[in-house]
């Protein structure tokens, strides 16, 4: 099954659009270990979500442990809910090719986040995965976000309504969305009316 | 000693600018061990370059075993030679932290590339390690590369030549680098004339 309709199936069961970031920060959480932390997450909320994110970095920063941990996580959620590796990967099209395996192959990932800044040949090799989600980070929910995403460009659009445009136009296997922070509603309302049948993933919240 | 020092004196030492990629694709490479393939390149020109630089994709998609591979890499490379993390992270300021202690506390790289697109939290940091490189995306030696990075903003610039005007501005320890493809030669002036000093990565040859 292929990741739209694995989220639209487990939406419509639990009634919910909620997807739980799995982001083990050790500073912020209690002194338990980060699988049991995840897992016991998982458990209380796997009812009432329609997907998991866990965020890449969280585990990388821990090394081989980390990655461990990452991939029995994955094991720990149910096989009929999507998970989202938000890796924000972005490289040229031979690396790019290599991430697409490690996040959709060797860590089995519904769907991945990536970073529109090196452009198509970048995205090319996550969306040739026909049956995963790839979420391009159109308007990001920190504060830095306006360094770049919001320039305007000649012609009079920002360049993250540019990216969300370009997104639209490589959307050829239905399988692109778009990540647009909840903490910009202006810019959600511009990114709505650019894509309004796509999916797109809110954070901020 | 910083990466800066550190990158002058092998420099010197071996009469090299060149940094030379670890990027082990199966596809492309001899049927023997990665981890022998690696040394066997670090053994034969560790006298002649200046800095290695391993993708950390083509690891990535091995899993556990090419993170292993890519830690027994690190530690075969000689004490003096800088090591790029070439990553390409960009996340928002938290998860940021977390990416940057993975490349340079974990993994203990000398350096790391970053994506601007997520802006200043993204890549503070990274720079907040001030006795490390910060080599920041700005004129890719992709094809993709003109998708984003070479639209025209308002007042004239494109948007990698305002990256390159933000890095310089960031660079307030003297530790940010700039990565510009050696296929586009126009642009490299360009960046190199609105940071003439600032260490320049330049791949694609």
């Amino acid at each position: 099954m292929n990741f739209i309709d694995k989220l639209l199936n487990i939406s419509r069961k639990n009634e919910s659009l909620l997807c739980i970031g799995l982001d083990p920060n050790p500073d912020l959480m209690p002194k338990v270990g980060i699988l049991e932390f995840n897992k016991a997450i998982i458990n209380a909320t796997c009812d009432l979500v329609c997907a998991y994110k866990p965020n890449l970095a969280f585990y990388e920063a821990l090394g081989i442990e980390g990655l461990t941990i990452l991939e029995k996580t994955v094991e720990h959620i149910p096989a009929d809910m999507p998970i989202i590796g938000d890796a924000k990967r972005g490289d040229i099209g031979n690396t790019a090719k290599a991430y697409a395996k490690a996040l959709f192959s060797t860590l089995g990932f519904d769907a991945a986040t990536v970073n529109p800044y090196l452009g198509f040949d970048s995205i090319e090799p996550f969306i040739g995965y026909q049956d995963k989600g790839v979420f391009i980070l159109c308007r990001t929910s920190n504060r830095g976000a306006s360094d770049f995403q919001a320039l305007r460009c000649l012609g009079g659009l920002s360049l993250y309504e540019m990216v969300a445009h370009k997104a639209k136009e490589w959307n050829v296997y239905g399988n692109i969305g778009l990540v647009v922070g909840a903490t910009y509603p202006e810019e959600l309302k511009k990114v709505r009316s650019i894509c309004p049948e796509m999916c797109l993933l809110i954070p901020g919240i």
